[in-house]
């Protein structure tokens, strides 16, 4: 008996391999891939398309609440970033460290690092940018009257990856840095709260991601830190990813930096910092989250393009009509606005097979396609299909009316992916009061499909880190926050889920990316 | 007797020491600071503004021409780097190279690179990237139906530098790169010509700078290029800086990095290449164009701001409502609308004393100041300040009519700021024709300011190499271009102005950054 069901454009599909998946989602929907320096990706236009979305929506949010945009070094000398125990150790083991200022040719006829050119001081290529910011915060204040600094830069940074993965886990990635520096430590805290509540709106109304946000455990922290903050993210496995962080950092990058200002007592102090960031990873958590077994779906707001328009000509004769047909179309619905920008809409007159190109938008994710052919111009209608419906499913309207209802079909379609997301979110976030079951929950049923398990458990922990250090170990399943999200904190006191000592509330438990 | 003329803001001023007035005025407006990285620089809010305005609107006229941008890799793995023999030398002595990816503490408990993670393969942190771009467009492309090929990069790169200099020659600086790919050597010419007319345009209407675009002689040429085309700019002391660069790769590049096509015929064949950028330098150039003795003069197009609002508050008891006046009269600005973006305008209510406040954002070179106090809530008017007039002119006038006006106000300043540059543009362009005179012009009159000198010269050149290799030792000139433009361009047949020989036409001769 042959298999009825249509066979999915990728190969395999989640059910049958996600990690797989993931990689041929990239591949197929032309997003990214791996370049031959390895842990190093090239972004490709449409997952470019997607990050310049991300950044300019962010960027909007970021100056609305008052930072400006600056740009630092690349290189970060040794000692700088020496400067913060905790901070180097965090980070010494996925450093790439620049050695030498000029290439020669060797003895043997080789381009090699010229020995002669050997810098005193080795250089840092950045992880993340405290230290570097903090030297030039320390120049820029004095006294509390140059108190807030609001700062975030928009940069590409390298932590060397072992084990490389397209998005989720590169060594060059790009990514903004918020940096900021203030008069109290009440003051800096509101910060890191308040950045952490934009990445928590940017990744729902935006990004179509339900998220919970809390604050990690002193285990998880940014080497360096006195709170962290994040935003988690759950995708199609059920497992957690990071979609945002946002760190309370004391006076501890101050002490370092030597960022002292002369308060309204006229004392000498050390400000108060924070600094916070979201990355290319967050493409990652867009894929893992929404993407199906035909490829890519893409969130409307952030898609590089809204609408592809695909012409249909299978006769010479025709082909000028329709062809200027389709231009006429994507005219007018260009003239039309979503989200408060103009609709972004592209005619895709590419002389491939007509069935292949329909193929290539659905892979791709683009929201909505519209075909237009030679008898949908006597008939003043055209089919539109949307990448939220089964692939197959077309709707034939005048296409008047279609231009006119584009702006809400789009707002639809970015609904219904963050209420598919959290429907399977809430779904597979549950409590769990007993050892056993949350062993139970995180232990795969099929030995083959280690990815399948629970998702995410609200638990009692009692604060211990020998607990987290033994579920990581065993079950490779951490405290993802300890949440703020009004639906599922409970401050009522309890038992330890795995030691049975006395916790006074749950916290986030989940496998995680 | 004291010196009647009233004290510049800037010291030195230009005339007294052109080198050290560039420096002064980059702090004075706070564009951009040192690093302790050597030649690496901050890039300050109001410098990285310039910035942000000159990308997008940049990247608007890029996508215009149907370029799309992409991300490669920051690292290049110094074999791919060697594939092209002319451009590995043309950089090997500026190359910064990554040779560890981890760090360690040593014997004598400082960090240093750890010994175990010396890599393989050394890693150039790229100069420029036509060799990683390259290896992609070789996976990307198989056939002319994949043709051509447009992409563009926003990114950092460096180039290290000895003598570094903020903005001008910087280690690290920020850039776009084009990078295309073409079925015919025709096409890949006609696209690096459009670029360099891109460049012209951005150039004039949107960074108000005056520039002559040609060619690029031999010597001059990017490194692996067959022709590099350029835009240059005169800046205040008369000397050249580039603003722009486009490069006919022919098939040096393609066939390095093995980009083939099977073309029309059923050929393999190579792909014909260019690339094409603008750095940060060009805010080098803005600074050394349009500044005077009192700081930056920005040209409306690319000004952070366009208007700052400055309430004077001089007592507790109108505080309030001259705030709210400020806010007011903001709101109205910034409903206005100038070369197609809404007016960028600020209110600056720091404490700080009024006189010092006004005179910070005449260094910065914010286009317009409008100062409202207690005795114009009144009046209903408002003083404005222009900065292409001189610091201290004032216009009162009823605060609607200016909000009216504004539009055609900086479309004034504009249009004021490019004539200026260009009349002394045309001023110091001379034709020469006897060596004698050539030798007088780039001679400097006065030792002691050695920056003084002629300008450009469009005088005859046979081609010789030898004639280049000797003005540039004896006198710092080079060719800086065969222009393009009509109104220079000479095809005349004559003698070369310093050998004699027999020469076409007429090139442009000048000192340089």
């Amino acid at each position: 008996m042959a298999d009825s069901k249509p066979k999915a454009a990728i190969t395999p599909t989640r059910a049958e391999d996600f990690p797989e998946w993931y990689q041929q989602v990239v591949s197929a929907a032309d997003l990214a891939e791996n370049s031959e320096v390895r842990g190093c990706m090239v972004i490709k236009p449409w997952g470019y398309g997607i990050w310049e979305n991300i950044q300019q929506q962010l960027d909007s949010m970021l100056k609305a609440t008052g930072h400006k945009n600056a740009y630092f070094p690349l290189f970060i000398p040794l000692s700088y970033f020496e400067k913060e125990a905790a901070h180097v150790e965090g980070f010494a083991k996925e450093c790439a460290v620049v050695t030498h200022h000029r290439l020669e040719v060797g003895p043997d006829g080789k381009m090699r690092p010229a020995p002669s050119a050997e810098l005193t001081e080795p250089l840092v290529v950045r992880p993340t940018s405290e230290t570097i910011i903090g030297s030039a915060f320390a120049k820029w204040v004095q006294s509390y009257r140059d108190l807030p600094i609001l700062i975030n830069q928009w940069a590409n940074v390298v932590r060397w990856e072992l084990r490389p993965r397209l998005f989720l886990r590169t060594t060059e990635f790009l990514w903004q840095e918020g940096h900021t520096a203030h008069e109290t430590k009440q003051e800096a805290i509101e910060e890191a709260v308040q950045m952490l509540e934009v990445y928590a709106t940017f990744a729902r109304n935006h990004l179509a991601l339900p998220v919970y946000h809390g604050e990690k455990t002193e285990s998880e922290r940014f080497p360096g830190a006195v709170q962290t903050l994040c935003v988690e993210a759950m995708v199609q496995d059920r497992k957690a990813i990071q979609a945002g962080t946002s760190h309370f950092l004391g006076q501890n990058f101050a002490k370092a930096s030597d960022i002292k200002y002369v308060s309204r007592n006229g004392m000498e102090e050390y400000v108060w910092t924070t600094s916070w960031g979201v990355s290319t990873r967050l493409i990652g958590t867009l894929i893992m989250t929404h993407a199906d077994d035909d490829g890519m779906i893409l969130p409307p707001r952030i898609a590089p393009a809204h609408v592809v328009i695909l012409p249909i000509t299978p006769k010479e004769e025709t082909k000028q009509a329709v062809l200027q047909a389709a231009a006429t179309l994507r005219d007018k619905i260009a003239a039309q606005r979503y989200a408060e920008e103009a609709i972004r809409v592209e005619v895709d007159q590419r002389e491939i097979a007509g069935g292949s190109k329909n193929w290539e938008w659905i892979k791709r994710g683009v929201p909505i396609r519209i075909e237009i052919g030679p008898r949908d111009l006597s008939a003043g209608t055209v089919a539109l299909s949307r990448r939220d419906q089964p692939v197959k499913e077309k709707t034939f309207k005048p296409s008047a009316e279609i231009v006119e209802q584009l702006p809400a079909i789009l707002g639809e379609i970015q609904k219904n992916l963050y209420h598919r997301a959290k429907i399977l979110r809430d779904d597979s976030t549950v409590r769990i009061d007993s050892k056993k079951d949350f062993y139970d929950f995180f232990t795969p049923k099929n030995k083959e499909k280690p990815e399948i398990h629970g998702g995410f458990a609200l638990a009692h922990w009692s604060g211990s880190a020998a607990v987290e250090a033994q579920i990581k170990e065993q079950l490779k399943v951490t405290i993802r926050c300890i949440p703020f999200d009004q639906e599922v904190r409970d401050d009522q006191p309890g038992q330890c889920v795995v030691s049975g000592e006395p916790s006074l509330r749950r916290v986030l438990f989940a496998k995680s990316y």
